[in-house]
């Protein structure tokens, strides 16, 4: 006799759930049931959400099963990192200072979630004002490590099984390496794909807000959304990729597992058919991790953090605070001068990617490190960000330690659409590491 | 016997009032009260301010008259545009929606000027939303003629000598038109220039804050406020700067006063001893300016109203209605259409410039309109404000109605020392309309 074991609901993809309540064969309360007797079970530990209630996740779901469908996200619950205003949750971002902090609406990318059907499942732990000083949340396959940050709850929910996708932002690393850590996909936009209104700013010119999922095709999905694009097959690859290595300038530093990820999928790509060659990024882009992690990053947010630092500097965390003075040694002209050189660098990316679909390139230094105190080095992600170019993690590999070590693909600015095929593709012939350990999915 | 008149307090520039309280000539409180009279007796007719507690005010004052001296600013009123959050005045946006919100913080433009000694004065009128829709404002040399907007109450309040100076913002052209239409100095900086958390967004891929004063010394004392910068002296040109008159594709639609004060000034540089030459800009900025005013505007308006628009639909004017609409249908492959067309046309802006230190581009069509239901056309400040370049407009002309008509001045992106030094130059040559009026000064 065959056995089906029904699969909770809380496994299930976006795309999957919106499909199962089309047909009947789910109701949106069901799912949120689902997600909230995981967040019970596991939450204690992982520590993912600073906001949940499940009654008010609960009405919402009632609410859309009641009412008339919605598209294209009927039904789908979402997590929300806690710098993102929702105008029925508080809002917190990680700081005493905001501390039952109620805005007067939802920013807008909540809103469009909403409009198309979303459950908003509740507020994921954020660093301090998306900056260095960690949540509480622990990594869902080893409670003893980071599981990186600033979307560390984003990341942990979404790896966790608790909610199958969550809004993130990223200004330096903070959507892909937590997502790299965790094993999951993160998807980091071209700079102004997503509106931020509502967002609290960290460097407002870097600032991206961006997908953690747990399928290319949920990433597609929830991204069309938030575009304001009806609905559409997704674009797919009518051949192989001609792909990019680019071990930047960072290789060295770069731990061996994620080296071994890097090259394996460097084998397994030209084993699928992939034409890959190696890149290396003209001189202009030497340092230039240093002035997107460094000089953008400290000028700005002592900008941003001015009321803050006046009124309330002793509930800020002491890396905070050092952000802030560094931003506030940091000239105008050495700030100017940065971007310049972004810029520059910017203007190059055509020839960089010269006959080429994508740049594959390492995401993290390595797997997530040993505990809680610090959320692990962004500047392999940070580069990327500056430059305003699409970028996706996908959860190739795992390191020593069966933790989770992903891969970065990078794309040209707008070419958003290609980049998300070819992870589509690329998945599709590495996939999921093979390895037999102690804690194989979380 | 000579008789020295005393010149009322609200009349004096930023700097001056600076000199005067470092030398225990007047007192923070004592500039304030001659404000707050200016406004008692105008503002029932100007209607510049939504928000404005003497109270309030004076308070902030008495503190720092008592406290120790700040700098740059120490006692420097500054009017603020109601769509920049302040901590302890309500930020209503021009809208019903917001009628009574209170932000829990300053906008870091609103805190840095706090830090140097500036009081903030009040909060001034805005178009609905920084949009279309007319604040109540009047032009203050003629009530039945609009002030411009959308940082109306900021530029009438300036202009009328309620204030020295206001923050405003600029998407299309809320800043400049405004102040050419109320006859005073406007500066929109290098995108990016001035953080601009705590604003509520309109189209934030080209929203910018700007300053709206009575001169160029003030604007360059606040700007270095807001950029961080410890002040310094000002650049000054050491020779006579080499201009580029563009009349851009919109000339034909100019009407004959703009026309005047562009030619006008051209013959005074001519005079002076600039070196004028006649620029043509590429076939690629043909039409940037429906994308400036449409697609981007329309497209993000359209995001970042989404929880308005759900929940607060009836509140919201026709005009922000038929904008958000225009944005629905707005699709995001014409979007991305639009800003490759924006930076092909920034890339080619080196070649524009080649040799130039500024164009010199009609500020408006014309005089301020009469009547009060649309604050006049933005077309000819968007496309500076897409490209992100700075512009500066002086108050050089009168048109045939005896209203103010600026000239615009326009320069490379980050240059904006050279640009405001280029503008003292060039007032200094030009300056104030020698015309004799029924109404020469508000």
């Amino acid at each position: 006799m065959d056995v089906k074991i029904k699969r909770p609901l809380n496994e299930l993809g976006a795309a999957e759930i919106v499909e199962k309540i089309a047909v009947g064969e789910t109701t949106c309360e069901a799912v949120v049931r689902d997600c909230a007797a995981r967040i019970a079970m596991h939450d204690g530990v992982v520590k993912a959400w600073v906001n949940f209630d499940s009654e008010l996740a609960l009405a919402q779901a009632r609410a859309l099963d009641r009412g008339p469908r919605r598209e294209p996200l009927h039904g789908v619950p979402i997590g929300v990192k806690d710098i993102i205003d929702t105008f029925d949750m508080p809002t917190e971002m990680g700081s005493e200072i905001y501390r039952g902090h109620r805005p007067p609406a939802d920013a807008p990318c909540v809103a469009l979630l909403r409009r198309a059907g979303a459950v908003i499942l509740g507020k994921t732990a954020t660093c301090e004002f998306a900056g260095m000083a960690p949540a509480a949340t622990t990594n869902p396959h080893n409670a003893a490590h980071t599981p990186g940050g600033s979307s560390s709850g984003s990341a942990a929910a979404v790896a966790d099984h608790m909610v199958p996708a969550a809004l993130g932002t990223q200004t330096g690393g903070s959507v892909l390496r937590p997502s790299s850590y965790c094993g999951i996909f993160g998807y980091k936009p071209t700079y102004n794909s997503f509106n931020k209104a509502g967002v609290k700013p960290a460097a407002e010119s870097i600032d991206t807000i961006g997908w953690l999922a747990r399928s290319i095709e949920d990433i597609e999905l929830l991204t069309a959304v938030l575009r304001m694009q009806a609905p559409r097959p997704p674009r797919r690859l009518e051949q192989a990729p001609r792909v990019g290595l680019c071990r930047t300038e960072m290789w060295d530093t770069v731990q061996p597992e994620s080296k071994a990820a890097v090259e394996g999928a460097v084998t397994a790509l030209g084993r699928a058919g992939a034409t890959v060659r190696e890149v290396k990024l003209p001189d202009a882009f030497t340092g230039l991790r240093v002035i997107a992690r460094e000089t953008i990053n400290f000028y700005e947010r002592a900008a941003c953090m001015a009321y803050e630092w006046d009124h309330h500097r002793d509930l800020l965390s002491p890396q905070m605070r050092r952000y802030i003075e560094n931003g506030q040694k940091t000239t105008r002209d050495n700030y100017v001068a940065g971007w310049r050189r972004v810029e520059e660098c910017r203007a190059l990316l055509p020839t960089v990617f010269e006959g080429l679909e994508v740049l594959l390139v390492p995401c993290v230094q390595g797997e997530a490190p040993k505990g809680l105190a610090s959320t692990g080095d962004g500047s392999l992600q940070a580069v990327w960000t500056a430059l305003h170019t699409p970028t996706v993690t996908l959860p190739t590999h795992r390191g020593p330690n069966n933790l989770p070590v992903g891969i970065q693909l990078v794309a040209q600015r707008y070419d958003d659409d290609r980049l998300l095929a070819c992870a589509h593709w690329i998945w599709g012939k590495i996939g999921a590491p093979k390895m037999v350990g102690c804690h194989p999915s979380p």
